[in-house]
């Protein structure tokens, strides 16, 4: 449930099972759930051959406290709904993503893939790096009192503010939409970051939904 | 829940409630749900002025029995998820929606109202028109179900079937996608028919959602 | 541009085009459009690996005129955007849709396929279900003339209207979902009546999004 | 086409027409465009009587250089297709949104409206909070660099870069979920910000569909 260094996923709600999308699937021939050692195979027929629809009469929300950088890569999934902490209602909180040492020595650019990151930094060079973030955003967080103490609008005192700023949101998506999501968040092409996002999602998901996971995050997740 | 002469609305399942908007309305200022002494003007502002998303946070699940040219209507909502009873797979049930006398009464070519009706049979006049659609149906099933019996697949036998013939599906969708929905089909120039189906919706929302049902549905339901 | 016996599918406007594409999904790393030596590639590589948004960037607005049976299955693709005929507003054309011989010979309810139809009709039994579907339609058409001429209002008077009724609507998606749709509707398991609509939204893409049509649709549409 | 101190709004392309609008409507009656001194009503009843689907049927592309902070609100519009550039791939454009004297003069922290700003500093205290935001900035800049050199992955050294950045993006809808964004963001609770943008976005539907503008967007837009 606890994520990165503050952040967290946790289980707002959920609605339907598993045995909700047999009985939503058998709509189309007028029959229900008959049990699992014959609808099994029904599941993974649907999931193989794209019969995406059953899979939206189930659902999960969850509220998510996560980066900022995270966040907006999360917030382009226009599936889903989202209610989230607003910069020009209260003051921020006072916490923000600092890299852990092991994260860092895995953060060097990587040289094939533009997007990505790979190892090469010594436990040393780590250390530095992780300080100089550190002390970037406690100087970003002083501008940022300063500005509030002014008497300047929060909206316009949160400029300053770096997207490693954790922000808090809910989020809710029927169960489709949320493997579509993890579909994508969970490859290896999302950013480290991401992906121990949508891991807790995809162990949510599991408990609640353990067939559907089978089906379709079973490897992707491991 | 029985709607027509054979139809129904029926609640397969619902999520959230009336706090849990109001909880996710406060995910923007840090806060959660107070009591219904404050918190029902939240609720209030939040409709007035189309702040929409923390009604995505709820949902139901109905499952219909309705005549095809109602689901016709009903499944141009876009933003509602759909499993429907498939003639390609099994044969159509044989229930057909025949209006009854009241309704044939009322049911006159509108003047002003190109897309309506209105009163102005007579009780003998409109049982004449009901038994005129009794058999029109009844001629349209026999030969339905000569066209299977000489072989002919499901998915072109259906072709002589026509739109008065009840279907069955699941709709799923959250509660501002189905204060959408209702706030056209509740309104009067939406067909009767339909709207005998949006009172059934209407009600399981709410019994589920009184407070959101107070604000946003009372006077075009009643 | 003519499909079935009486319909059509013909495009009202396109916007967007292969190179646009390349330079929306070019947003990314601040690039343009390179020319297709290079961008083929690019274009490939979007389509393989599920970055569908670029193909977002364009898009096609199409006129159909279909039956009703047909017509339920395409408007069940909730990302498209529809304005259609209304039987509320205006009596509804007098063109129904009768299979051809060569359909019909191929019409035999399918054993292994529950939703499919295959070969197995002789001609001679194929002309006797023609002609069966066509006066039940011709009945059917019948009826409906008369409870109109007794002044029963439109939206009633088309209960007895069977789904082979021609009805007439426009359709509008961007390019990801237009080939979403082909994806389903161009599959054999569509029954042969979509497919056929199907291959002309696939001729229309051809023509105005070549380069695309060949990494999506190439295969799917011969 | 210029918005705040770097940003701009320009349109990319647009398809459909005020024309194309009533020809779509049209589609319930079978008619078709009969001249605007008619159909001048019907387009305004279609909008009056929230007949949206009509404005689905054209749309507009534009490319946007915004502050982080607009782009976070203007992505949570989810009817939207969105192309962005990625601080994953590139060095982000060393360009950061500085409110000018004249903002921030109007800055100060409102009391009734917890969300937003109002006059209040001087012309000395908004030069001091300038040069304040100014240096802020300027540290953030220089620190992203120096990570950058040291080697560190863009998809890291970008957490201490503030929400002033300026990124790059194509957005792409509807007429129709135009309109729904420009009614909430050129209203007065928007942050001035966002509503600098939205405003060019209303020009160009001004130019492109000048009597769909007239009747949604005249009185907000002023």
């Amino acid at each position: 449930m606890n994520v990165l260094d503050h952040g967290y996923v946790k289980e707002v709600e959920h609605w339907g099972s598993d045995e909700r999308i047999i009985e939503s699937a058998r709509m189309s021939t007028d029959g229900g759930f008959h049990g699992w050692e014959t609808d099994y195979r029904l599941l993974s027929f649907l999931w193989q051959h794209a019969h995406h629809t059953p899979f939206e009469m189930a659902g999960v929300t969850v509220e998510v406290y996560a980066p900022i950088f995270v966040t907006r890569e999360w917030e382009r999934h226009r599936t889903q709904s989202y209610n989230e902490l607003s910069g020009r209602y209260v003051t921020l909180p006072n916490e923000y993503y600092i890299p852990s040492i092991e994260r860092l020595m895995a953060g060097k650019q990587a040289n094939k893939n533009k997007q990505g990151s790979e190892e090469g930094f010594t436990h040393a060079e780590a250390d530095k790096l992780g300080n100089h973030i550190y002390w970037a955003t406690h100087d970003a967080r002083k501008h940022y009192e300063q500005l509030l103490e002014s008497g300047l609008a929060r909206e316009l005192a949160r400029l300053v503010v770096p997207v490693n700023q954790y922000t808090r949101f809910r989020a809710s998506a029927n169960l489709r939409n949320w493997l579509g999501f993890l579909g994508l968040r969970l490859d290896q092409a999302a950013q480290w970051e991401m992906r121990e996002y949508a891991r807790e999602v995809a162990a949510i998901i599991q408990q609640r939904f353990p067939r559907t996971f089978d089906l379709a995050l079973k490897e992707s997740s491991v």
